[in-house]
Parts: C-alpha cells; structure tokens; sequence
C-alpha cells in the first residue's frame, strides 16, 4: 500500500516551514498610482546573491501532469530562492518536503495553489519540478542566477504517490 | 491640436532603447523537468543591487484605466530596474521615454503588450504608473528594495494625449 500525498490548500500558515505564499492575501496594500493600484509589497525572501549568485527572471512553459503520479525524486537549490507565479488561470500542485537526507523524505506534503497564488521556495527545501495543470500553462519564475545550486534525489523503493 | 500618442506592438526591437520584453517569442527555451517545460531563461535586466538594494516580488492589483487620457507626469527610477507581467489574462499599456530633462519628453513612446507579455524597465527609463485593461488585473512586479529611487516629473502644458 503506497503512501498517498492528497493536495491541501495553499496557505502562508500551513507553507512556511518551506517558503512563502505569494497571493493578494498574504499583506496589506499600499495604494499606489493615485488610488489606480493596490501594491502587496515584497511578498518573498528572495535570497540570490550567494555564491556570486544575481537574480534572473524566467519564464516557464509547462506540459500538464497527470495523476495519480508516482514520486520518484525531488531537487532543491542549497543557495537560491525559487519563486513561481501561475500567469495565465490555472493553479498548480506543490509537492515539497523539509531539508532532510532520510529517503524518501518524510514531512512530503502536497499543497494545491490556485491561480492567482505562488510560492517562494526557500533554499534547502526539497521540492518537484513544476507541476502545471494544463498544456502550456506559463509561469514567471525568479531564481538565482550563477550554477552549482542543483541537488536531485532519487527515490529506488517506497514511491510516494501524488493525487490530484 | 495635442499629440497623440498610439500603442504599437511590443516587440524586442521596439523596445530596445527602454529595457526588455519578457515574452516566450524572445529567447529559444531549454527543455528542463524530463521534458515537462520549457525554460525561456534570463529574459531581464535585473538591476537591484545598488545603494545597498536588493530584489523585491511583488503582487499589483489595478484598477481600469479609461482613453483617452491626458499624460500629466511621468516617473523612473534612477538606480532600479523594474519588471512587469500579467497574469490575468489581460494586455495592458506601456508608455516609455528616454532619459531626459526636457519636458513633455522628446522620444515618448507607447506600445500594447499582450497578455503574455511583460516589460523590464531600464534603470533611468522613464515611464508611465501600470495602465491595466480591466478592474483586478494582477501583475508581477520583481524591483528594487532599498528606497531613494522614485523621480516624477510632472507636466504643466502640452499635455499628450495616450489613446488605446
């Protein structure tokens, strides 16, 4: 019998032992532009200037997943922070876990953001590569810039499986 | 007889003088995640470090703007670079000008970016506050943290006038 990880919601409580939520609930506004924009300032710790490192904006276009989904591994950044933000009405599944070497990791834990949410991985905490709801969802990412910020685990037995 | 300033599509070239456009039609991606995205990588200029700066991602919620408008004041940011992306669904207006002291400003230029389209500004760039399409529209915004980048100039005559 697998160990099954169920998705549940998105929210700063429930995700910061792994990094920050990006959303419009997450702050107060500043009104900006006389009154022709609300501005939720600095919603992450955005950490890239490790190592020589600079920060570099991206954008992502994603296959869809499909599920249930066997976990095979997971990578983290030791350096950088890696934030993504959902840019065309999708939301988006969220598979992290703790920084830990156990294999596979426990505290593995599922999160469902919607599409007017993100999340900032904070460095050292492991995490699936994108996991996008629909063909060619596209997604701003804000990394570090500058190499050797890769690590990839690689489960062999005990698969964790991801439902939707 | 004002001067009558008409949005031209976005492209890279265009907008060259101004800074970047962060779109998926600039760069050829890496494929990365075993095949399940497409990475459009390092699309900006990001320049935040100055006077002790550092990055900052934040949410803007605007509010609609209505044309034709009267153009009464500009602003940049001297020592910051500022990326915008939408990310519900909608284009919006980009109202740009060289750095200058001559005011209204020589060289003003406006362009329509797509809904999957962003704009980096240039440090020194002058530019209009986020002229969004709808009620809500959020963005992406990835500045500078740090204070004492804000300049503004404001217009007291031959007001140009931005139409959509």
């Amino acid at each position: 019998m697998p160990r099954f990880l169920d998705p549940q919601p998105l929210t700063p409580e429930a995700f910061a032992p792994f990094g920050d939520v990006l959303g419009v609930e997450t702050k107060t506004p500043l009104i900006i532009n006389e009154g022709f924009a609300e501005r939720f300032d600095d919603l992450a710790q955005i950490s890239v200037a490790g190592n020589g490192g600079r920060p570099r904006f991206s954008l992502f276009r994603a296959k869809a997943r499909r599920y249930p989904m066997e976990i095979t591994m997971m990578e983290r950044h030791p350096i950088g922070s890696q934030a993504f933000f959902p840019t065309t009405g999708a939301g988006f599944l969220v598979l992290v876990a703790p920084p830990t070497d156990t294999l596979p990791f426990p505290g593995m834990t599922a999160f469902r953001a919607r599409a007017d949410q993100g999340v900032n991985y904070h460095p050292g905490v492991w995490h699936f590569p994108l996991l996008a709801e629909r063909e060619g969802d596209l997604f701003v990412v804000v990394d570090r810039a500058g190499g050797g910020d890769l690590e990839i685990a690689t489960f062999t037995s005990d698969f964790p499986v991801l439902r939707s």
